[in-house]
């Protein structure tokens, strides 16, 4: 099996905005740049961030100020930004918004409603419309991105496989409705389908299902991620990592499989220690639609 | 709108064999039955039946008492059945069997894997290899199943029929995974799809993403169910009743759509109440493929 090709990192001039949202993914992607040489600037929200970006050049600003986050971005000469870790959908009753987003309200207001992708595309196309250059997390730091194959010790089954590859027939089928990132599937049976819950709380089902005695044996079932069709890439790729593959043991699941090049794994080395760990399988498969460039299918 | 054609109720000659799960549905059928004339036993398993069957002839078993089972059923001359209410995917390891229940272990062996559908048609089958004529649910009391169009005061408006439409959908794309009768969109946004974990369960999901701000404005979205391409119509029939429409409103709904004609309503005049009580559309949807038929769309 060749080894998918490595990608290079996109070439950035200037200093790098973070935009950071939660998890450890903003300071994952510093780190990357900084070791790269590349000058950057993180911009927190409260209660969402944590607060470990104040290891590096940092502003913290709260939901609603929208004006701060781009005077933020403006005063540190960052043209090239990277929108990255999740956030909940924000209260926006609850928000307090400050003269720059008073400014940009009916593009907040259109935010309200719509899948994710939908609403993040619109995110995208805001900054690019004040002139950002919007880059995905994986153009900055494309080492981050999961491989083909085996990434940990165990190798999935062949009744794994099959599990494997009806889960990402099930995300792929509802893809097109811009919803569901990952599903669950044990022993040819589809346990849990993820929409606007978020992979925790679907994970955390399963092993609810698993303690009722309703999702069969325990060791058996496997959790797949991958892209939506059509997915804005620069803001919403799916993510792993450690903790993803406790509650996946929790759950009782066999491993993990993701749609390799197409999933960022937040901390690499520490998501397959603890895959290895738990004695789950953690594996990158070449979807269809990739098929005809570099990667080839595991196994 | 031409009204839909009343179905009449299949010709059963002997006693009628009830083997009945959770929820009422067993005693609404009885009931049906007893109203037709028709003798009956109920056979109910312990933990999972309402005690309100002792109303009517019974015989209560446990889980694993298959021999019990089949011997109630044939000690009342009862050679057509309706096996009917839900029950939990039981726990084998926990389970006691009878030597009735041991004769036919590798059918029950069999029973463990494999989607909800798999299992139940082979349910069907195991009770025709033993010379039983299975009827659906529909057969017996047809009276049971939602109609087309509004069925209470309320009518979806054009968002909501957007939302119904979508919703339909993703069920309809999930249906050859043996898998989903129900999905929940708000404003054209799925906020959860059904699995193993049940309707129930999907709206309490609802309800919490709807408190903690990720489903939106309340009084928006729908619920809608229908059967499965190809399922076991005469096991799994989907049902809703009030306990539906008050999740709904729970989960701040705007109400609930069923496929017309595939859905059974458990309690149709209490279930009726509810979403007018409540203030919820509850409305019946021809689907695609029934559109040859003698049911129309509504509105």
């Amino acid at each position: 099996m060749p080894a998918p090709k490595p990608r290079d990192a996109v070439a950035i001039a200037g200093p790098l905005g973070i935009i950071a949202g939660r998890g450890p993914l903003p300071c994952v992607l510093a780190e990357s740049a900084e070791a790269r040489g590349l000058p950057l600037h993180i911009v927190g929200i409260r209660g969402e961030t944590r607060e470990e970006i104040e290891r590096f050049p940092h502003t913290w600003t709260r939901w609603g100020e929208l004006g701060k986050l781009l005077a933020a971005l403006d005063d540190h000469g960052c043209r090239d930004i990277v929108i990255i870790g999740g956030v909940d959908r924000p209260d926006f009753t609850k928000m307090r918004f400050d003269f720059g987003a008073i400014r940009n309200l009916p593009y907040i207001a259109g935010l309200r409603s719509g899948g994710d992708d939908h609403v993040l595309s619109r995110v995208v196309r805001f900054f690019e419309g004040k002139g950002y250059r919007v880059h995905g997390a994986d153009d900055v730091a494309p080492e981050l991105l999961a491989g083909v194959g085996p990434l940990g010790d165990r190798v999935p089954s062949a009744e794994d496989s099959a599990d494997i590859d009806m889960a990402f027939q099930v995300v792929r089928a509802l893809g097109r409705f811009d919803v569901g990132q990952a599903a669950v599937v044990a022993n040819g049976h589809v346990l849990a389908v993820e929409a606007a819950e978020g992979t925790d709380a679907m994970l955390l089902r399963c092993a609810e299902l698993r303690r009722t005695g309703r999702a069969g044996r325990s060791g058996r079932g496997v959790i797949v991620k991958a892209p939506k069709p059509g997915q804005e890439r620069r803001v919403d790729l799916p993510t792993i990592g450690a903790e993803t593959l406790n509650k996946a043991a929790e759950a009782g699941l066999a491993g993990v499989a993701v749609a390799a090049g197409r999933v960022l794994m937040a901390e690499p080395a520490a998501t397959v220690a603890a895959a290895n760990k738990l004695g789950l399988f953690l594996v990158g498969h070449t979807l269809a639609d990739d098929a005809k460039g570099d990667a080839t299918k595991p196994g």
